[in-house]
């Protein structure tokens, strides 16, 4: 049976990997793209690589008929994500990819966020998009908030850890390294590739990245007391790619256990042999994650580091995966592009 | 049906994407692993970005069974893979993609390559790859020689416009720019990130490439007489790609017709309309060739520009489509991946 | 002695490299920078890589004083150019780097460039500024006009070869590689590091990109009869340099000797022994070019390649070295840094 | 008046860097360079960016004479290092690159290095060069053993904190990012460009770097008691650069105090403005560190980040600062060259 799905926000890069992905999805079919700014353009004009592909033209979202539509998926900016899913029909099953729905809590939206949720009924239905952790919730829901790319690497080293209680929760720092891709197709100054290439620096440091809004929310749920890691991102010069070195207090093979015991049976997360290191190029264009776990010299201080390719396993391909369990899908369909090296 | 495959010289480049593409395929398994050099290792040790596959371990050619085997894949050096090749099973169904039996005059092979074939019965056998031109003999064949990269590219370029008779054959000018992997895994000095990153050049100059040993033997048995191009590579900092600028003598609209037509039933080359140029990242890691023409302000002036990915199209891409031809599968199945932007 | 020197347009790259380059200048002092935009900034705050100078504040150009100034650079947009040398004070030595005071003649300027010139007077006094063959006129200039970094390439491999009669006029193609710098500090989509690396492509094609009239103006002239190269840009995935890969029709002795002899005593231009190609890496962030010369397999055929860093010799470096000449200093003082290799 | 230096092993990246930057020293000639695996050749060959050079030819070390040399730079690996400065002209200055000189206690060198030090005696005159806290035995020393280039980025970031006492010893973290070049100009698969680009990951985990052995020496003797911090290197696809992001634990204010009082009359260190964070691009290819202070929202954590370029301020730029200070010349001489950005 064949599927039709609808990407709103088609002209940014994860709206362009959706497309990529669900190209040799065999149950998904593209029946709407949308992308205001270049409505009226073909895909191919947008994004060239993707020219092989019989696509629909874009068109503005005022312009999109969802008659027949089964799922969207919504890659738009925050705070334009909430007011057109809010407008959308509401039989529609939604993965959204922004930002808009992930914090339960419409306070701790606005703190991170600087401005009032203006859809809080459907902020409190949505279901947090971290497949591995809310696989039930996820096939039943009509709305899934899919996670920061970031949030979600530093997630796969930390929760079962905090879960099985194997690491000191007040000690927590996340050093992530980020390549270029996870700040959109944004013309910054900072981004071009003159700026960047050859030579990387620390960003929102200080403990003001919007993503430990997600941190907080999921480490505390999990570990039923506040938990507030230290959280600081670096922009390296690449495209795509999330390195997440924790470093965490606790027994090496509790931590270790902890993660093999989680991840034995997921497809996507990996968890390396005890002592290896993982690298952002392993896992590049796929939708795997890989997480090594590495004792220091210094007594009971491990560093638990976790790899995935932001575009896919931090943002477009986990909302495929989402998509397919409200599809009722196999979960890894579509999804077992082995990754591009080099 | 599932059909069994075995790839010599797996621990290069073009061995692990053939891996990748199979990955995927539907109808292809992979039985068979050599890597002499890495012999015991697991593919995961080899290329970890391969580690979610259940692959052989890699064994040495003497010690692999080619029992129950369709096809090899043999991704070797040249002069090495001559050897093998010769000693195989004779029913196998081989696609060589290295450089020993694109030429089927061995004076040219030792010419180009510097010493005698030492399988000269074969070599006159083997059809060369470059699909679009020979699929006929591609399906009945046992040898099949994939082609070199560059030559590859090049041709795109410019066979049906020597076989539509529109440009003058004496003066072709093929400026052609290079990613690196296309120099394999190789431990030279000039392939160090170091030395290569943020920088490029020409080299193999003044006509001393080898891949002219396949552009003579190609485009003069087109031409019905000889044709001898000028061929000028450069290696830019980039891993995957391949840019041939050609610069041409002739009409443009007869030039834009004659790659039109030759292309238009093509799934995988694509000729831009007119006056556009293609890009290598808008190929990346897929199995198209974009091929672009332009009017130069100098009357008469045409360029022509291909670009293909080295190690999909220009190499493992080209030899799984010609090992679909041979088994008699669909030309594109386990093709049809879409390139990676960005 | 000392000279009092200023920049206006001082947030750009070019003007940023003159920084640099004035940085260790034994006999230039900084004593006014604008910016118009970022008036009122420190170049700290601009530049953080320039924060160990003691540099005057950003003003606008209105603000800035030039009494007491005895050399402007004049490193803004073209068309803004010409708007603001029409109104800065007449004995003001000027050497402009945009592309307005570069071509002759108005009708050319209004070709290439869009619009009628505001400042024709002006345009007819400026000295072109591509040291090696101006030098005596720039050297008397009140007002130099810095040439494009592609032209001033160009012109390299080509100005001897014409010059001496040693090349056929109507059949010369120059195959350029540009890096990214080249296209300034802008914010546009194709400069961004997720669209740029990893890819490469031809722009401007078709005999369409500016540096034209420059080519046509500057080779016609030197054969005392009109010259239309072919000349198609390349943008790779670099940051500094570029390289030109010449395709000339000529005996290859006559024209190494050509080059060698031109270039015997220059400080700044070297002719590679016969067969080496050069390599932006060899010339990056210094006020060199390198040129090469190879023959081709196919007779009559040779290569000549020039490369040069786009923001040194290309454009800040080649201004600095203008400006040495007009306040009498040694054409080298403070353009000997070597190039910065890996 | 010019000093005559000498440079053994100038055929690896910091021999090409002393060239670099001595070409425009105006105090020191270079009268020998050695190479032994290109003795004959000359730096052009081996180093083209060098070419406008006017250098001796690379001979081995036996054939060098040291008559009339008043320092030599030893740019040997370590373990040769300490053989060929054992057998040197007791009397000459030389400052060495390599790991062999930088630690006091033999049982240390043969812990990280993994044999016994072969010149036990020359070890305990040894002046460790960080320049900043050594400065008065270097202008005394013969023998001056340049820091680890990770091991220096560390120490800029952490010695005034912890003579200041002002942040937890035993909670010290640094997480450090590193370019390519920092290891060499070797032959090794992982440094291939293909290998390095577009992704990064931790290499040398779980406290077992060798700059460890610096870490330790040199913090345990500023604090009077042991200290062992935690050290995880990262490999960024860049040339050049080093980021430490050091996790401490103490009063902002007092850390920011501590540092910026112990740099404040530093020429080559500065301490940005409280909450800004450096990037390596801002300081690549010069001798300059920054180094930022950043509060975490976690009360009482700080990150202290600091940047350098490790074949300059880590390497060769340390180097001739402090061969400045043994011939008496002024200390920046010839260091103050400007970042080169973009």
């Amino acid at each position: 049976m064949t599927y039709n799905v609808a990407i709103l926000g088609a002209s940014g890069y994860t709206g362009a990997e959706l497309v990529r992905l669900i190209a040799t999805h065999p149950s998904l079919k593209i029946v709407g793209l949308s992308g205001n700014s270049k409505a009226g353009l073909s895909m191919a004009q947008v994004f060239p690589h993707l020219r092989h592909l019989d696509l629909p033209v874009l068109t503005t979202i005022e312009d999109m008929s969802f008659d027949g539509v089964d799922l969207v998926f919504c890659a738009l900016p925050h705070a334009t994500s909430q007011k057109v899913i809010s407008g959308l029909p509401r039989h529609l099953r939604i993965v959204d990819l922004s930002a808009d729905f992930r914090l339960r809590d419409p306070a701790e939206y606005e703190k991170w966020y600087g401005k009032p949720h203006s859809a809080v009924e459907m902020q409190k239905e949505a279901v947090y998009g971290l497949t591995e952790f809310y696989r039930d919730e996820i096939s039943q829901a009509l709305l899934v908030a899919g996670t920061g790319c970031n949030a979600a690497t530093g997630q796969y080293a930390l929760r079962p850890l905090i879960a099985a209680g194997v690491i000191d929760l007040d000690n927590i720092i996340i050093d992530l390294k980020a390549a270029v891709s996870g700040a959109g197709r944004a013309l910054k100054e900072n981004l071009l590739h003159a700026e960047l290439s050859e030579g990387y620096h620390a960003y929102a440091v200080g403990g003001t990245h919007r993503h430990l809004g997600e941190f907080d929310q999921e480490f505390s749920a999990v570990a039923g007391r506040p938990v507030h890691v230290q959280f600081t991102p670096h922009l390296v010069p690449a495209n795509r790619g999330i390195l997440a070195t924790v470093y965490v207090q606790g027994d090496v093979e509790a931590i270790y256990g902890a993660l093999d015991a989680a991840y034995a049976e997921e497809p996507f997360v990996t968890v390396l042999p005890k002592g290896e290191a993982p690298s952002t190029k392993h896992i590049r264009a796929s939708n795997f994650c890989h997480i090594g776990v590495v004792a220091d010299r210094v007594s009971g201080r491990v560093m638990v580091i976790a790899a995935l390719d932001n575009l896919t396993k931090g943002s477009s391909g986990q909302a495929l995966q989402n998509a397919n369990l409200m599809l009722g899908l196999p979960e890894t369909e579509g999804l077992m592009l082995a990754p591009v090296f080099p």
